[in-house]
């Protein structure tokens, strides 16, 4: 049992604090499986949680412009949790499925691209440097 | 030489009629080198244009989105090329210093915890199903 | 069925000589899958093995380090199979909870500030060339 | 000029803050690009540099362990700017030519075996779960 | 319920339209669940589909050769359901067993070197720019 | 200096005859440099390229195709040593540039439809398991 979930009732106080802070944040009445996992590492859990609440902030970007960035570098590398929490969490944001639609074709378009790009060895335009 | 630039003079009727679309359609004076070296693949050149130019345009999301999530996804590939040239797309489409930040930030977030995700091994939580 | 497995009573001597190499190596009663499905090509199966074997010896670096540097790498690249293997095996090599802990955060965090690196394009400082 | 580097004397108090504390921790006369560049934003410079500092500190494992999981990460994602910066750090942490070898050859070894998992679509075993 | 499949009966006539012309092509009963799920996008089903027709259509290469380089691709991206379906469609198209064995073995050992030349940050030769 | 090249006449007897193996099985007046930096570890050398020219030689699939398959992976990942090598080496193979243009084109469509199928979650169909 290399990384099982830890539960609000077995968690020492320290992995409740965050918890608790995660549930006031997002006002959900648990939080989900990837920190309960993250759990098993009190530090990692506690800064990973900071990070993102930071990063997720409203800021010169809205959340769900923010979510769906999350959502289509998810896409990318092929991560099934982070694809599966993430289009949730887009959806809660304001996602449409037309905007699920958008991301996913430009998420598909920029990987065929990249591709294409290296294959054909493009050297950088002067003035794109 | 595996893979040389095509330009205006050289190209043939049918590899000039999509850089004229590219030109008109952008409102620039020459086509960046990503279009030059396709061009040695004419249904390629006009395949992948013609697919770009549709996922592109003002839809659901507005075009700054788009090339925010393009960028996003080409950091996340290491795409030299790709990067340069869409990080100059979304300056040209209104993103800021301060949008560009949050886009790094959110997508290099994102890559640290979707590597935590899969090493912690998180199974889906049943509301994401 | 395009890719089964193919365990020791149904394999031919050559599979069978490579399985009990691996079974004594490791001092194990049977195989994991990953080798019962190789099987189904003799030469691949004794040419991965060997490798595997040469490359995992004691030499500069002890197995427990080797083996959280295959599980680093297999977080990175998202493969389930070889992230729960290779999880088994560095903690019978010794991979404590907290040296697992550190494994995944060093890993999270080299997947963020790779990318970083690539998007704010850092060029490389003279030092490090 | 997407994303230049910021130096020193034209830095914010905020931003000499981090640099000063890269500078005594690592006790070097100056922060290599990485850090000049993340400077744009110095909440990200920031907190990046927080993170790095607690990660890489010695914990349940010795810093040059440390080192040479972030290099196999950054080599499996083809980071070059990674890959030059913390073959430096490892090797200043103590790799010597035959462990930076090792490094390699399990980096290359976990990269081929994980495809080889995949293509052959191996099921996980009962006692890896 | 982020993405459900549509069925033929409840497609819409844009959609049957893309459905009637895989089967024909492809001389199938059904579109495979790829499709289905796409057709939440009609636009997105019409220009994907006519992609990969035109893409994976004999020309200078036969269609057993792309296949077992779109299976190559999928095997080195770890995407668990391509892997599953172009491991079928290249059985179809010819395939055999020890076909499958040397697509596998190139595609790992691929895998292996890019990460070498990588990790040695080999200089390109003068002979291949 | 990491990882330098070594040349011929400073190279070990060991090195010197992988080397000479690799003149004579390609018929080339001398190594490429990816060779040259490996032999800075020469069990890794001779390791590696006695799988590369088992696993490159004819057999169910003839040279050109693995070539071809281990640029489309090349191109993938983003290993630019390795696309501009197997670029050469398809070339030298016979690959013309209808059949360049093609593997791209296939690359890069697996690419994007390998994203789609993660970002739709597809599950995968009955007759493909």
């Amino acid at each position: 049992m290399p990384a099982a979930a830890i539960n609000y009732d077995e968690a020492s106080a320290e992995v409740r604090a965050v918890f608790d802070d995660i549930k006031t944040s997002r006002n959900v009445p648990d939080v989900n499986n990837f920190w309960k996992y993250l759990a098993r590492d009190p530090a990692l859990l506690k800064r990973t949680w900071e990070s993102v609440k930071e990063v997720m902030a409203p800021g010169a970007l809205d959340p769900l412009t923010k979510e769906m960035i999350y959502l289509a570098v998810s896409v990318t590398n092929g991560c099934g949790y982070c694809i599966a929490s993430h289009t949730a969490a887009a959806r809660k944001a304001g996602m449409t499925d037309a905007m699920f639609g958008e991301v996913m074709a430009v998420t598909g378009m920029a990987n065929e691209t990249n591709r294409l790009a290296n294959g054909y060895r493009v050297p950088i335009d002067k003035m794109f440097e």
